[in-house]
């Protein structure tokens, strides 16, 4: 790794420099399964949880560094048990080192043989090395006083290139080739970061199309983001062919010609299902078809594209690592290129994945909602905006509106535009009376509802 | 599912039938890593373990079923905890409908959405969901009074199909095609089980490649192999090019023209490294090379297969489920395929990965060794060869000889064979005495190692 971080230039390292002093972890649980809210084809009733991580340090200026994995209930103990695993790595380490080149972190968690086992590079394990190598950067935007999307923006395109772990990608991206990428990003970063204070990343915004919601609740939601400044609105669909072929009406109907319908199948069918539903439901002009089948399907997702075009194809929330998105790319297979900020290894093997669609010129329309992903993933694009892709053109943050009370610093929208944040840090901390809360299963909600619960059985 | 259950016939299921009573879990190390058997590329330092599971139940006939998990030392207790996440699907199940179906917890396990949430269908949740559904199939093996090979030989091609999750993968195998390769397996499966049960499934070993061991172990270790009757061993390579030349000539050296050599890069190479790699070591005729890249990386796969021909591709032990499987056999990416009998979501996608491998005429030649694995997957290479593909030309079992004797029905090697087990069940269970010895930390072996160590801090 190169001497060029942002932030090396202004700590020096020394005895007695500061260290990770503690990795503390929550089991954060929401019980949003009551509202049906987050329902769709594969996940009827999810409660939007955050296996939760805090890395304290001995530092005098009170920053710490927080991250988290989401997910949607049960299993977010094993989750938190993944980052607990981790723990041994990382306290004792000297956070001025760790800031100055998150990379570091990341490639030693990646390559624990023993961990590395149990993925490799997917599943629990991999998204407990996310947790923690994001709250690293948030750790180290924190103590460069800037928000994490100016942090990367503004590196060194060198530094950056060296934050990325190459392996099993070479035969896609070579360093030379995301040095060559970010060097080109560099150039009119300055205005687009002036134009991105200015007016904000376009979102979108799935609110309306929850499965489990009345055709009126679809109408009404669906109007009010037209109201709101979205261009673009989601609908779930893939449980019922008859109920998608009302509620794509209903919404179309709702919105007009003009604002874009994209549709989300959350992986329910098989290659050979997708063309002819896709078919079924092409009166109502879908601009995207997003997880039509497995996220592990390279193959089957490049045969929906073809089945289904014009309807672009888009997948990546579930996509585990860099390795089965440098595939999507190369065999052609998708359209749009949907990361998720907590399901791959963290900001490093994102800004791989960035490099990858910049490459192969495929737009990135992040995945979003649950709990804290809008937070997180906003600063990405608008990375990737400000000094890589230098364009918003048809790319749009998935916009949810769930759960930003609980963040210090949650996101804000503003005629359909992602407000650039402008605090410190990678706007992932969960205000302290939310954990407390929320905590499961002894925090004061789950508590005082499991008390509720025993009434109702002795009454 | 249908009725045709070899099971079912058998018991009736009534009010007050046997229950599951208890999911009980054991973290169980072993200190491997100490004589650096089973050090590769990848792995330096393995302590092999097992995530272990017994199911009890209020049957009188005292019978268990017994499943695990192989990782290799740090994250075990992830893996513990991912099974305990499942444990409140399983207690209170029936026996009986659960022996008579097990693709019915096996489905039931993988649709659970919060928890799919985790995967899907990878990683540390699903080896979990693999580590319960063996455990099953123990149990329903043993209940019928037959080892697991042939409680599958025997059971109806009706039944065996519905026992498979086809949910992406119809694409390449559909229900129709799946029974009609059980149905051609059934002809002439009697004899070849009787064939079988005389001499045996032909096995190769790796005992002795360790990239840990000297020049003179390995001499020694391949001569002894061939001795054995072994007519393949492996090495493993892909740290070193000028030892990997070095370690291959000996081992040819030592084992002479006609005996296989197979060799294992333990993923350590990017797609583009591959071939130049292997063709530096081609004068010594590698039969195979194993895992050259990452198992996610099918179009990487497809790729190496090309630059080194005539050496095979083979790949397996960690690719995730039977959708990445599909993918290598589509794309025509490997020659060999390596069913692992713990990575995947146990014995009923095995089945699917196996009918898949007949589909496609591909040799299947399981990876094993470490924990209980060669164990388990012998059961499912001699169903294999009685009741589907009618053939061991070409396919081989791995062989390591460790661990063993902490089995109650250990793997029994005859002239280089595998002799086919007798006892009832999967040979899935370890001895009691072995568990509470090596069970991690509080094992007497760990106890008195800890002891050992604080002694030598204080003298």
């Amino acid at each position: 790794m190169t001497d060029t971080s942002p932030v090396a230039a202004t700590v020096t390292v020394a005895d007695g420099s500061p260290r990770i002093t503690a990795v503390d972890t929550y089991n954060i649980r929401f019980p949003t399964s009551r509202e049906l809210d987050g329902s769709d084809a594969m996940n009827p009733d999810p409660d939007y949880s955050a296996a939760y991580v805090i890395l304290r340090t001995d530092a005098d200026d009170g920053l710490e560094g927080h991250g988290f994995t989401f997910t949607i209930g049960r299993g977010n103990d094993v989750q938190v048990a993944a980052i607990e695993a981790l723990r041994a790595h990382i306290v004792g380490r000297s956070v001025t080192e760790l800031c100055a080149d998150p990379g570091w972190l990341s490639s030693d968690l990646t390559a624990d043989s023993q961990l590395r086992w149990l993925g490799p590079e997917k599943g629990v394990m991999h998204m407990a090395i996310g947790a923690v190598v994001n709250a690293v950067w948030d750790l180290a935007a924190k103590r460069a006083d800037k928000p994490l999307w100016r942090f990367l923006a503004d590196a060194e395109p060198e530094w950056l290139a060296d934050q990325i772990d190459y392996r099993y990608i070479t035969d896609a991206l070579t360093p030379a080739e995301a040095l060559a990428l970010l060097k080109r990003g560099r150039d009119g970063a300055a205005q687009r970061a002036v134009r991105l204070r200015g007016t904000g990343y376009p979102g979108y915004t799935t609110s309306p199309g929850w499965l489990g919601y009345s055709d009126e609740k679809l109408t009404r939601l669906a109007r009010q983001a037209v109201a709101d400044g979205f261009t673009q609105i989601k609908l779930k669909v893939g449980a019922n062919l008859d109920d998608d072929i009302r509620r794509c009406r209903v919404a179309r109907a709702a919105v007009g010609a003009d604002i874009r319908i994209a549709i989300d199948a959350n992986q329910r069918w098989n290659v050979d299902e997708a063309g002819a539903w896709i078919r079924a439901l092409a009166e109502f002009d879908p601009y995207w078809i997003e997880e039509p089948t497995s996220p592990d399907d390279v193959l089957g997702h490049a045969a929906i594209r073809e089945a289904v075009a014009p309807v672009k194809v888009a997948t990546g929330e579930h996509v585990q690592n860099r390795i089965i998105f440098k595939q999507l790319l190369q065999a052609g297979a998708i359209d749009v290129l949907q990361i998720d900020a907590t399901r791959v290894g963290g900001v490093n093997e994102n800004l791989a994945i960035l490099l990858l669609a910049a490459k192969y010129g495929v737009p990135v329309c992040p995945h979003a909602g649950g709990v804290g992903l809008c937070e997180l993933v906003q600063h990405l694009s608008m990375f990737d905006y400000v000094a890589l892709s230098g364009t918003t053109e048809n790319r749009v943050i998935e916009y949810v509106d769930h759960l930003h009370d609980h963040f210090t610093d949650p996101v804000r929208m503003a005629h359909g535009h992602y407000v650039a944040p402008t605090a410190p840090g990678f706007s992932a901390q969960m205000r302290p009376e939310s954990i407390d809360t929320y905590r499961y299963p002894d925090g004061t909600f789950w508590a005082a509802d499991r008390a509720a619960q025993e009434e109702v059985t002795e009454a």
